[in-house]
């Protein structure tokens, strides 16, 4: 099979990527004889790799400009193909013994597991469940959005905000207590609106909107840099100007679940 | 502090409880010195804690019948208490190694964290979201809902079909994918209702309906013993009858999210 198999080359975790903005494959031939593999799944009849990389990650994902840079430039089907096969590979790489033994482990299932021969414990890649919730204050015209500022965020950007489900919480009380850590206000009538894997490392972002009685902020300083109120006609002028735009804020990135969230809530508006 | 402090007793990674159905505390007197604690949070002003096991969890919940029982016994709060534990010291349990470089590692705040002083990874307690699926075939009184069996299940229980949500699925995608995998059709309109966490071992479930246009089914007999439809007489009646009743099948527990999702699917019929 070797001769047709595919390898999505890698430039560490980064993708490498062509003139023409695509993802470029290679052949095994490309990667160590004794590389550990990963099985990305069957495209065009041929089973297509990734190699898994000496090291895994070792910061967040924002922090790395190569791959923020191939998020916002890779076409959405590219994105999810490197995304999936980029989480998988570091999973691999940050997982090479076992947590309940301390020996080494091997891969196994074509990559979708790790096994461990001492204690015989099988391992599996985590998706961390996120909850990234609009909070919508008042009625009609007036109502107001609130959207917040991490540290990390490039000059200008706002988005909604967002944290881990804990464990013992449900959807509806992860955004509870996040939006009240957070931004200092209660919240009623949480519902669901959509969902997207987010792959940096490894998210299941789950967007929900929600409804605050009052508007007092009191922002918890090592999350937010800032959080405020935007007006119905701020949030459609941010999402016209776009993210290099002259808007009241830069909205966030079109692959980002925010950006759908935020242009669900201009068309409740309508 | 000690003398002030709650410990919740557990025998292995089981629940004592009283003759009144009460989860029991003790006091730390009641553990080894050197026990490593997990804080759970304050009740009644009082610090609570459980002291992590030897061993953690070798196979999964269900097939301990003394946790199982303390499932039915245990009222919501209780169980909700008990679960949040038992999932924060299992995993404690069993991740006392670096799973990056297999050093072994410490306890870090309170319990919800551990870190690795040789290669200074830090480590969090995982939830793995599932979804757990109505499928719905037809329309008004004549609809029918897909419900399966799994091997494990008590006689004649049926409940909705679920599994993990892979890395690189949103909700829906999960929802579409297992249903053709477990049961070989086809849904559409896959829409949110409910979501519950479940300890055993630390779930996050996300509960939805869909769908489905055929009603031919291709069981996975690997996953399900048996899967078919119930007419919304045959759930009325089942739910009405109860667990130990005489209805068409045996529903879901109350604690559990498919029970609330039972009876949402009724209360759309009426
Ligand atoms: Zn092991
Ligand atoms: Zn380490």
């Amino acid at each position: 099979m070797g001769w047709r198999a595919r390898l999505l080359m890698l430039d560490g975790l980064a993708p490498v990527i062509d003139d023409a903005g695509m993802l470029v494959w290679g052949t095994l031939a490309d990667c160590d004889e004794d590389a550990d593999l990963v099985f990305l799944g069957m495209m065009d009849e041929k089973p297509c790799f990734a190699a898994i990389p000496d090291e895994g990650a070792t910061g967040p994902s924002y922090a790395n400009p190569q791959i923020w840079a191939a998020i916002q430039a890779l076409a959405p089907p590219d994105l999810a193909l490197y995304g999936g096969a980029r989480s998988l590979v570091d999973w691999h790489a940050r997982h090479r013994f076992c947590a309940r033994c301390g020996s080494p482990t091997k891969l196994a299932k074509g990559g979708w597991q790790r096994d461990c021969a001492a204690c015989e414990a099988q391992h599996f890649p985590r998706t961390d469940p996120v909850t990234i919730m609009l909070v919508t204050h008042g009625e009609g015209e007036d109502r107001k959005l609130l959207l917040g500022r991490q540290p990390r965020f490039p000059p200008r950007a706002f988005s909604a905000l967002a944290g881990f489900v804990e464990p013992g919480e449900s959807i509806e009380e992860a955004v509870a207590r996040e939006v009240l850590e957070e931004a200092g206000i209660a919240v009623r009538d949480v519902t669901y609106i959509a969902s997207q894997p987010w792959p940096f490392p490894s998210q299941l972002m789950i967007g929900c909107h929600s409804h605050a009685d009052e508007d007092a902020l009191t922002i918890d300083e090592t999350e937010l840099e800032e959080a405020r109120w935007f007006s119905q006609n701020e949030v459609q002028a941010a999402m016209e100007a776009g993210r290099d735009g002259n808007g009241p804020f830069a909205p966030p990135p079109p692959a980002a679940i925010a950006n759908v969230l935020l242009r669900w809530w201009l068309d409740q508006g309508k």
